[in-house]
């Protein structure tokens, strides 16, 4: 074995890492917030180790780990300070490309988890990165959060291990169009409210922070809490995949909400279709939604990309589309349904699996080439 | 070979034939209008034979076979009397399930185009056919006509052979479902205009007659332009794959139409996106269209489904649908996107392919069942 | 309609024509003895007719038609006289190219079944036809002939019908590797005997010939019977399938011959095994074949491919192979299975249906690829 | 998290653990010598860990884990004592099937390569595990040691990283037939000789011992290099894929072997051809091998599977099979080819991918439920 140097996130220059995921200002140690979040390198050597912090309670980091663009590990990852070997005993001089990536959402529930990186064990050199000139933005719900896309079709658990990026639609989409991406979301949320009419649970509430989604003190020192700068990543394309958990909320009970004391229900009719008012507030949200995201990403493509579980909402969405457009004249706002989960297809608890993320990112992939003429 | 015995069209009872496709009263000759047209009968007996007679002048006839659901042949039918060996050499005493069937649409610009199915000739029985208890309606353009689904991938002639019921998502569809199907499609045509802004060439103005499309004093004598009876047969759902054309005519010249001698020409904005009232003429026409579905099938649900030549009139679709929502308050109608074809699976002069049909009808039958509660 | 011009196959060059299957020395009428067998043209003008003419008893003959590569149609052809028009009212001076060719096999029970093709009407010209540099011949049985590529997975007539050139694995990998190629098949055939013990029924014994399974007069006076000139058409390599009828032999009844008034049958041992003895009658059976087909094709690669309706004889086969290769000093024999067919691959009476058909020819092609070089 | 308690895997009886692979008579620790060796246990609790230990010098472990047949987590181990969490924060009483096997092969190269399961550590019961009343033993190389399953098709380094036992053809294979599985292989070994013409790496001569590849003194304390007890554990099949390294030998440089100072070749002729004594070399080794398999597993059906990466030596290997079955009167073995590995479906190193590993196990499962009648 070779004698390994240690160098530090932040001493790695930019054109030598590639930074993951939608980040604050913070680099050392390198606070990983999202599924998907994580580093890229290039290095020569015969190994290669990161050295990371973990925290949780109930649920545990886990993180994957691509060679050369190839899936190689996936692991768990509990509390404490690890020092993982991506790789060793390869040929020196040869580069290789490493990503090592979260694949736990960020964690609403949980102030404990935290993923910080540290630095890079190792006795070659760092290179350039490939520069990815492609930004795409994916704003979501468990199905972005890659819930059920591992475990079997009879688990029902919910936990981290059946959470991923690494078999996630979002991730195949940008790996297929070369592009760097970063994922917002978090799974049970919608444009409006929550699976179970939590009216808290909605994106579009956390999607001015940089990680507004995780909560405490500690995240709020890892820079979490602070408005994100949108511009210093503008993506070419916004997809929007919400909509999934405000239709499940028709079917649910109403929710008392602890921050207000008030209730709170979408409602149906007696024969069972959705109350008009109601709907009228997913129709509101998705307006102010798209409001939001055109004001801090005034060039982006903006699709809204739903379905994988289901079509039901399709017409509130684009009433909420046609209406924003008629009100703000602007045209680079599309509808674009995905490809739903067949019975074949679900992963476990009744979730997308891994070839309805496939069967998703191709058609999703086909989409943005002709919406945005990238060809080659 | 046995002695034949020649049994005319209407003198098999309803319960020994089905009849495929819109048609009007008459029965003997049965004129079979749409592509998806034709009969259906099970027989013993070692060998069955059709007689039936076509004319046409440029775009001759074509018809396709199945047995017991296989397809068997396909073949062109030039102008004349024929009588067209289905089967022989079989076993005598096993029933056959026996589908003869148009290719071609219906030619609204060939009034000579005709297709009549007089009799059969046979050395068995009839016995009861299946009974369909499920009933779908496709109402469409080239797509839905079959265009391209046969041919090889730089043809780009516009003729009959080209086009199919046998390779055609709406077939696939009805079979995988175990339902009667009616089609009613014209290549080039739109909800409000074709694809070249002849604004005559919209599917409403013709869906209230047996055969609107088909034209002229023949077809008239046939029965074509006979008011439909729609409560003759009610469809479970209904299909509307439109948008393909309308879309396209922004791009297109203008268009004189000689009936009025004015000029017609969907407009684009000098920033390349649609004008506005133009769009509005299509949210109009979906409105009105949708007004005369619900008119005439009042159970039916209503499916806009299109996507297979790409989605940019999404929002605009949903705009008249959700528009007629309101005003109607009619919650049985519904939007579902269909898969894109991708180039791997064009089939002639960029039009969708078998493959394209198939990705199509697999998720449609799963929208389908969904919607329906058609699960087993 | 233009008016058309009438030309003799023998009246076109041979750079214009390519004749596809073994034929003897007769070109007008040109007799089409196999399946796969017919021809192909490449012509401009707006339309192709084909003259030819058909005999049979009790199986009839099928014809399917490719123009630019893509299947266009598949018709039945009953005795008589045929003007058959290809195409019609295409763009003039587009070239076309078209292949017509015999769907069913050499039909060795039915000594009337004939198809003679006798020439062309068009309003265009002939042109330069593609020269296929590789060749390939297929002997075989029913899977060769395409048994049950067409029908529904519960129909067992035996028939024409049920069998092609069109949904073929021969055929597949022809296109695949643009190769010409040529079929000598016969459904229930072996290469010691058939599936019914009939010690008559193997390929060897009509190999020599133009197309020895052809009996009778007519035949005779087609040539059929005549020595076939192996000189005029050297494959680069021939694909045995063979071995499926003589394995099914040894679990029949044993057969009584008429021509010798004696019984045969293939024995198994009282533990259900094959008896050795008559293992080896086929052993024998493949040494002389192969010594036959290496004194008339010096140059081949001879293939043996067998195992699409399972891989029983995988042993005897290549215990005849080595012996020949030991004997001979053969190096230019090789050995390679099929993949199986599964259930959800049959065609109809228990045969390989087009999927397997297709999965036989990828690995066939692959196969090719590497032994022959053919890479491009 | 609740109080956890420890169980030896010598203390958990029979019924409720399944050790997966090839072992000798040690239990506590359990070795686990081969790729695909492990434990399965189900468990109730909301937690598992695993205590197990590893050592290595350049090729480190990796281990793969299922959680109710779902592949979960892949990672490699460095030497140490390890305490793996399998599972956390699962609902309790909901019993768990839980798998957790070697990636990489037996190394015979490096002596110091080991790994050691000690005990769980778990809040719930050990309950009754599946009880596999099929039993398939699989041999092989580098194919079945997994090499190039994992990795980018240009990465070309010799490492574990890219072997598993969770992207394998015969784990796939045993899955789908529901059967218990040994693996016993060695990436470069042949039947007869290895790639590079050592002579001393041929499979048979380790595989009547417990685990013949692992060398050195650590190893022989833990039992590898005792007699196997073929009696233990008796397989209904087994699968013998090995062949590719003999037949890369030809090409080749000779092979200075150090035990007995000698050279070895496998010689070509001078057009090309393999050199007939050298093949039969091959043949004797494939007599002899059969030989050994029946000795001591005088039931299972034997069946040499071979063909993944190029089938040049089938005539050679069915030479072999042919004259083993003449000399031993043995009628259940067989040869059974498996479809090659195309451009599209190589892994690393120009291995077998995953997509050629499923390939490969559907044609293999669909051989061995019709050769052992496992229809169900």
């Amino acid at each position: 074995m070779s004698v390994l140097q240690y160098t530090e996130i932040s001493n790695i220059s930019s054109d030598k890492i590639n930074i993951l995921g939608r980040t604050g200002k913070k680099r050392q140690p390198l606070p990983v917030f999202f599924n998907g979040g994580g580093v890229e390198v290039v290095v020569t050597g015969s190994e290669l180790w990161i050295d990371l912090e973990t925290d949780s309670d109930v649920n545990e980091m886990w993180v994957a780990l691509e060679i050369n663009g190839a899936f190689i590990a996936r692991q768990m990852l509990l509390p404490g300070e690890h020092s993982l070997c991506l790789f060793r005993s390869m040929e020196k001089t040869t580069p290789k490309r490493v990503r090592l990536y979260r694949e736990l959402q960020a964690m609403n529930d949980d102030p404990k988890v935290k993923l910080l990186f540290k630095g890079f064990k190792h006795d070659g050199e760092f290179q350039n990165v490939p520069v990815y000139s492609r930004k795409l933005e994916f704003i979501g719900d468990s199905i972005t959060s890659g819930e059920g896309s591992y475990g079997a079709f009879d688990d029902v658990d919910w936990i981290p291990m059946y959470m991923s990026a690494s078999a996630n639609y979002a991730t195949m989409t940008a790996k297929a169009l070369n592009a760097d991406y970063h994922l917002v979301s978090q799974g049970g949320w919608g444009v409006f409210c929550g699976w179970d009419n939590d009216v808290r649970h909605n994106l579009p509430s956390v999607y001015e922070k940089v990680c507004g989604l995780a909560k405490g003190e500690m995240n709020e020192e890892l820079g979490a809490q602070e408005e994100y700068d949108f511009a210093s990543w503008q993506p070419d394309a916004i997809i929007v995949n919400l909509g999934t958990n405000d239709v499940t909320s028709f079917n649910q009970p109403e929710f008392l909400n602890p921050d207000d004391g008030k209730t709170y229900k979408m409602r149906t009719n007696t024969d069972g279709t959705r109350n008009r008012e109601d709907e009228l507030k997913i129709v509101s949200a998705i307006i102010d939604f798209l409001t939001m995201l055109r004001k801090h990403n005034p060039n982006a493509q903006i699709i809204w990309s739903y379905g994988m579980l289901g079509s039901d909402l399709n017409l509130v969405i684009t009433e909420g589309i046609n209406k924003y457009k008629e009100n703000a004249g602007d045209e680079k706002v599309s509808f674009f349904q995905l490809p739903n989960t067949t019975m074949e297809n679900f992963g476990s608890h009744m979730h997308p699996g891994p070839k309805s993320h496939q069967n998703a990112a191709k058609e999703l992939v086909d989409y943005l080439r002709n919406k945005l003429g990238w060809f080659e």
